[in-house]
């Protein structure tokens, strides 16, 4: 087995097994860039070495020849008095963990070598930094000595020396720290600091491997989901020092700016330095402008470096690179991480640039980076002062009023304001005042925080764990780190997609990407014209593509409108119950309250005309498209007066002796509230359950579509209704309300002499429906997947409850890798879509498959929608381009079931 | 393909293809007994009849061929004008459907042959009541003429002829009506009566047909769930008349009695009777005693045929026979129903006898009828006045005082009385009054309406659809057909098991059954001896072959010792939340309202050393066998007061202007349910969930576990604790539950010095728990269904909810054939069992399989959980013997998984 590959060995499609990193030093050593000499460890020996506790056989034998092979084209040899080879230990992993593991530089320094690299350098100074710099790197690395314990060696010494910072040490200061550091070690371990750099490298290499299992480490994979068992590689290369004098330096650059995707390098430089010195901030850096005109030879061999590196990535690239002694050398590249903007137009730059195809550009942007081109942003270039950074826990841009307690928030915004909710943390109780304010902000917590779970299950814009701000909710005040103190009512804008807090009004900028899709824009206006055009060029890739159709959900005309606007075809849900609504509601409330026939039936009369003209307003706006309307599936709690508000009015109203009608009218209401009250109510009356015991109701529904159509057709229209049952379990239940259907549709067909097709299919959002489809498809054309309640049921969670009290903990805790809610579990929803599928067609072989819950618009699911064979996803309007840009990457790439846990 | 079979070719096997009865005559003609010549039309000819409606091809001419054998065997001939041959028509189903079918007799009379029947019998006047019954019963059969249209008619010769009663009327009245009925004939089809025998019989064929669709048929057919396409055998049989003097009568005999199972013949005899007139009641029955004082040789033929059919068919055989001047005929014979006990009894008598083998006998009782046999009953031979008869709805004997409304229900139970529910029909507004009552009574309604669903749902004995009954709830009184009058408070006894009403007080007496199991009376105890005998012969011979071990649930060391006496070889599921009820209720209520960790530990304090002491008393109880201890699954609102009531009171007090340290309490207990309180709580907080959000909760359990076995194994004891977690739905829940646990027992382990061995598993009582189990088994020893949650998530249910709003309402549309709460619901969530079985094994191949949901103790969900190869099933201690039957049965059965819609 081969674990150790010399940097001439590999190439970049070995991330795998060299890592990233790794990976890519040796596509640039095979490019012939000029990399320093060195070899990689691989992940495979990693995974041994932690599995068993030691290195594989036969490992150590192949550092040895690797090594050899290093020193002989660095013309230098480990732990040699006059030339010798130092060299840097890095990890590096399958996936970027940055910062997450660890590194030791300058291994190969001992009381021999250091000498050596004295002369050779000419500086004394140079080589005891080094080796001192060795010393602290390896002692809190590799021996686990507290940091802190060298740091307050350091600072003693520069006391001593009366030095304010590192760099007024001298040679000699630097040695006496030598030795105190081997004091430390020595007192820590009771051992010596190693001499031997063979040893050095032995145990860096050990510390790398260990490193991966780190609890930090643990804890960013589980949260990026990066499996457990990969194990990371180590890269072990001759080191090249930037701090070596004015021909010297370290920088960071990009082939095309990550943030716009301008064409055209971009990138940091900082002469005479080492790339921690850049990490640490001490000295601005400068432009590659600089470079050009410091080391013009090094900044032209750099910019065709570069235009090597994209043409044969054919992708942005970012690299690391060292100017020692005038020389270049390239440390790492990679295909760099971007904004979504640059994404989509880097992505088309390239196509034109004809670098890459229209298909590679698809797979080049995601659904996710749509999403945030589809929020608002703040006007750029506007007046703005900073008041805290936090983490971007829910996109948006939203301005508005602080409010430092839910009440204070519902009160707010009862009074026409727009309060932003200030909190240290949220919890529970509140939820209520979450849904009252425009933005949420806090002070603790992550991504995970139950604000931004609730946050972004809401779609409101939040920014969590702001630190920099001390909010007191008692004082009224939140106050930031800079010195700004804030009221309530105060003014704030907040950016839930880069997680920045601003004082005052910044004026707010409605996505261009939107306006577009709305028709409000065009490619050619202004500066918002070439991320539209980027946009508008792969979602119509996608379109000519992808396998699945995208409809919407939308219950109104004016809905559908817009989801035509945004590319729908067709609507996969239109919920009636949502027509019920306003002025209707009474109407309904009398129908579900109903106890004699005469009640309902005249309910119901009074609704089928206005139903006719709801079914007919949709079939309008989606003329010549299919519209799935479902039956009507009322959340009775939402038509009706909270049980325990109203007992308590009643209550007050009896002890104050008032009476009157409107107290008669209360008891009469609380009474059929609580005749009709649930325990659960997601699982009791609703459904078809509520269709099979009203009579009537279903039928007057039915007979709404089948006339609304008929008339339609008899304009010429092309109305294309289909009849969608809610909450079926048993086909037993379904068989009737089909029945019905059929005979009404019949009915309507002979009356009016239209011929109507008017297929009947039902939502499976029970387990038991999944599970029994085989037999539900002998009575339904379609299914539709409403994977919110298949989700709430196949978990046995109920969303309004477990959102606020535990997901967030439990995402937190590693329990889940995403919200169920927001991206389909595959294991369990998903494996009741599988075997639905499976089943529905073993009995029909042509029945329709759909989605119509949230997830539709996910996406992270809609690759594994595709994979299982769905005819189309249906989501909000507003996720249409973003469901037709992944339908079509998901089937460029083929089956590919995303994993979560 | 052969339609028709004489009765000469077919035999008892063949009862799919000729129905029961017709397989029955075939096998009594095989074995040599007097069966008067005949054949039966297959239900495959039926089955095509209904599919193409009209008979298959082929079928007339064999109809042709079978009844020429039986003319020439019969020595008579259709139609003929001397000795015309006479023929029953008569359905007959695989399945018994009394009643539900068709039937004509006497086809083959018409204007020649019944002058051939008067010469032959002697009787002018027997040919022609015999024709006119043969026209009125085929104008209402055959051509659908109503049946008062003849009634009519009858009455109207009646009152000419000034005749009280049928036998009042002479030849020629009944020759004069015979002449009415076809003027009626000509009247309602506009044909005139067919005389050529050929037709009657053809059209009679059909008839019977076309009966097995009729509306009532259906009806029987979801009830009793039997398959819609089977279709019914037609037998047509020569007639023989037992009307024919005094030489001639008709019968039914069992050859044991079925009622008690005592041995001896037993049976009712009418002399000079058709069946027909047994059935309509008009005589008092005779018995076989006074057969034997009229006709000793018919006696004696007839008591070597039963004899004979009880030998040969190795049970109790049920036979229908008619003497037709002084000669014996039999017309059916079956193997008979019989009680419960009489199953019991004869079973082990055959075995006895020698006629059967033990597997056999336990192969012919149920658990269902030891179920029964473990209600208490009324006082066999106690002083009772029967009020009314209902339908037995849910079984047991109850003695109550009336009342008339839930609320009056709820306060009588209040007062220290015991309630009887009587209500035309109850609705879900009644259920708090049900849960009052000892038993509940109504008028209306059957097995399956909402009064009879929720009584078995809670066990409480019911009779309903009692018509006789006129309850009037203003007036507070009931009045009985027979005049009895009772109000309020009075008196009443109500067998729930037989669906008898008595007036006042009848003495109750407990299962003997269940006392024997209690150890309260031995087999030689009197004159419940015999079947206790026989119940302990086939509980034990069950326990002998049976695979399945039986597990009871039970919390308390009470409950555990109990189902040792009923055979429980250990605890399938202790629910540690009901160690929480009483005096610690306060405890539990700190720990769930708890908001600082210090209030949260010393309410855990001060339970650890209560649990260590529940813990201690359950593994003693059940010393050697295996205890699955269930970490606490609090139902929340179990524990605190309805949110309702609470703000109700706290208003009231407001309102008054009250203050206090009691409103202070109402007011923060207030604020706490509030936050506690959820949407749907069956899908909230509970469970593993519960138990991670709780810091302490589970350890403290597990460590109160270990504590008590590690003291009992110090003390010689053989304790064997398993640890169950509940409401898992990913295996990411339970590892860190696991991982502390392990920790939690090697700590006591290594402070006691024990070896401490106890297996760690789960609950699979939500969807995803199944569908991931693969998983779920990396983590888990073993898995115990819950199948009452499991049903509730797989249907989307709330069992709260729905078995009072609409399970009741989807028996009587057919939508359910049974509750899914009472019998596993075997395609939706027995393919979750099944599915999660498979995968479990898939990880763990030896991983542990038990139920303990409430279908552990159903008879028909057992075979299931034997096929699916679970390892145990649990259920209450009062089923154990149930279980162990069943679990014996479905050994002997092999796989054998029932099947529900």
């Amino acid at each position: 087995m081969k674990y150790v590959y010399d940097f001439t060995e590999g190439d970049r499609t070995m991330a795998d097994l060299l890592g990233g990193k790794g990976a890519n030093l040796a596509e640039m050593t095979r490019l012939g860039l000029p990399v320093p000499p060195g070899f990689t460890i691989t992940t495979v020996a990693c995974q041994a070495y932690l599995r068993d506790g030691r290195e594989p056989a036969g490992m150590g034998p192949q550092v040895g020849t690797a090594l050899a092979a290093t020193e002989s084209r660095a013309r230098r040899r480990l732990g040699d008095a006059d030339r010798p080879l130092l060299l840097s230990v890095r990890s590096g992993a399958r996936y970027s963990m940055p910062g997450m593991m660890e590194t030791v530089l300058n291994i190969g320094l001992n009381d021999a070598s250091v000498v050596g690299l004295a002369a050779e350098t000419g500086s004394e100074r140079f080589a005891w930094d080094s080796y001192r710099r060795l010393i602290q790197m390896f002692g809190r690395t590799v021996l686990g000595i507290p940091a802190e314990r060298f740091e307050h060696a350091l600072d003693a010494v520069k006391a001593r020396a009366g030095a304010q910072v590192d760099v007024d040490l001298t040679a000699a200061d630097l040695r006496g720290l030598v030795d105190d550091y081997r004091g430390i070690v020595i007192d820590q371990t009771g051992h010596e600091f190693p001499m031997d750099p063979y040893v050095q490298l032995d145990l860096a290499i050990r510390a790398v491997f260990d490193s991966w299992n780190t609890d930090r480490a643990r804890i960013y994979r589980r949260q990026e989901r990066i499996a457990e068992d990969l194990g990371t590689a180590v890269n072990v290369c001759t080191m090249v020092f930037g701090n070596r004098g004015e021909d010297s330096g370290t920088g960071v650059a990009f082939t095309r700016d990550p943030a716009t995707g301008a064409p055209g390098v971009y990138g940091d430089w900082l002469p005479n330095a080492q790339g921690e010195d850049v990490v640490a901030g001490i000295r601005n850096t400068q432009t590659l402008a600089d470079l050009q005109e410091q080391l013009p030879a090094v900044h032209a061999e750099l910019l065709t470096i570069m235009g090597t590196l994209e043409s044969h990535y054919r992708d942005l690239c970012d690299i690391e690179f060292t100017v020692e002694g005038g020389r270049l050398w390239m440390l790492q590249t990679r295909v760099g991480k971007r904004t979504a903007a640059a994404a989509f137009r880097i992505a088309t730059q390239l196509v034109g640039e004809g670098l890459i195809t229209l298909d590679e550009a698809l797979e080049r942007v995601t659904g996710q980076q749509l999403i945030q081109l589809m929020f608002p942003t703040f006007q750029p270039g506007s007046q703005r002062t900073l008041l805290a950074r936090g983490i971007p826990a829910s996109p948006g841009a939203a301005v508005g009023v602080i409010a430092f307690t839910a009440a204070e928030a519902i009160a707010r915004a009862a009074n026409g304001e727009r309060p932003v909710l200030v909190r240290r943390e949220t919890t529970p109780d509140d939820l209520a005042g979450m849904v009252a304010s425009v933005a949420i902000l806090t002070s603790r917590g992550g991504k995970t925080s139950h604000a931004a779970v609730v946050a972004r299950g809401m779609g409101t814009t939040a920014v969590c764990g702001a630190e920099e701000l001390e909010i007191d909710p008692a004082a009224g005040e939140v106050r930031s780190r800079s010195g700004a103190l804030l009221r309530a009512g105060d003014m704030v804008s907040v950016d839930g997609t880069t997680g920045e807090v601003f004082l005052g009004e910044v004026p707010v900028m409605p996505s261009s990407v939107v306006r577009y899709f709305d028709g409000e824009i065009t490619p050619a206006d202004g500066e918002a014209g070439d991320i539209v055009d980027a946009v508008d060029i792969l979602v119509r890739h996608a379109d000519s593509v992808r396998r699945m159709a995208v409809r919407a959900n939308a219950d109104t005309a004016e809905d559908a409108a817009r989801a035509r606007r945004m590319g729908a075809a067709g609507i996969g849900l239109a919920r009636t119950e949502h027509m019920f609504l306003g002025s209707r509601r009474v109407l309904i409330e009398r129908l579900i309250l109903a106890t004699d026939d005469a009640t309902r039936e005249a309910a119901l009369a009074a609704l089928l005309p206005l139903q006719v003209g709801d079914v007919t307003e949709l079939l309008e706006a989606m003329d010549g498209y299919p519209v799935v309307i479902r039956l009507i599936d009322p959340p009775l709690h939402e038509f009706l007066p909270d049980r325990t508000e109203l007992a308590v009015r009643v209550a007050r109203a009896e002890e104050r002796g008032l009476t009157g009608a409107q107290v008669d009218a209360d008891r009469l209401l609380l009474a059929a509230v609580e005749r009709v009250s649930e325990h659960n109510p997601m699982m009791g009356m609703r459904g078809v359950r509520l269709g099979l015991q009203v009579p009537g109701l279903f039928g007057m529904q039915v007979r709404a579509i089948a006339e609304a159509t008929a008339a339609l057709l008899s304009q010429g229209r092309r109305p294309h209704p289909e009849i969608m049952v809610p909450l079926v379990a048993t086909v037993a239940e379904l068989e009737p309300v089909r029945r019905e259907a059929v005979a009404i549709i019949a009915d309507v067909a002979a009356r009016t002499g239209m011929s109507l097709q008017i297929p009947l299919g039902t939502m499976i959002e029970l387990p038991r429906a999944a599970l029994t489809a085989q037999r539900i498809a002998r009575a339904a054309d379609f299914f539709s997947f409403g994977t919110n309640d298949l989700t709430q049921t196949t978990w046995g969670f109920s969303r309004d409850d477990v959102e606020a009290e535990f997901v967030g903990d439990y995402l937190e805790r590693g329990i889940l890798g995403t919200s169920p809610f927001e991206t389909l579990d595959v294991h369990g929803v998903g494996e009741l879509v599988r075997i639905a599928c499976e089943r529905g067609r073993s009995t029909r072989a042509d029945i329709g498959l759909g989605v119509c819950g949230e997830h539709g618009g996910d996406p992270a699911s809609i690759a594994f929608f595709d994979a299982v064979g769905l005819d189309y996803v249906s989501c909000s309007p507003f996720r249409v381009p973003v469901a037709r840009l992944e339908a079509g990457r998901v089937a460029l790439r083929g089956v590919a079931v995303s994993e979560s846990r």
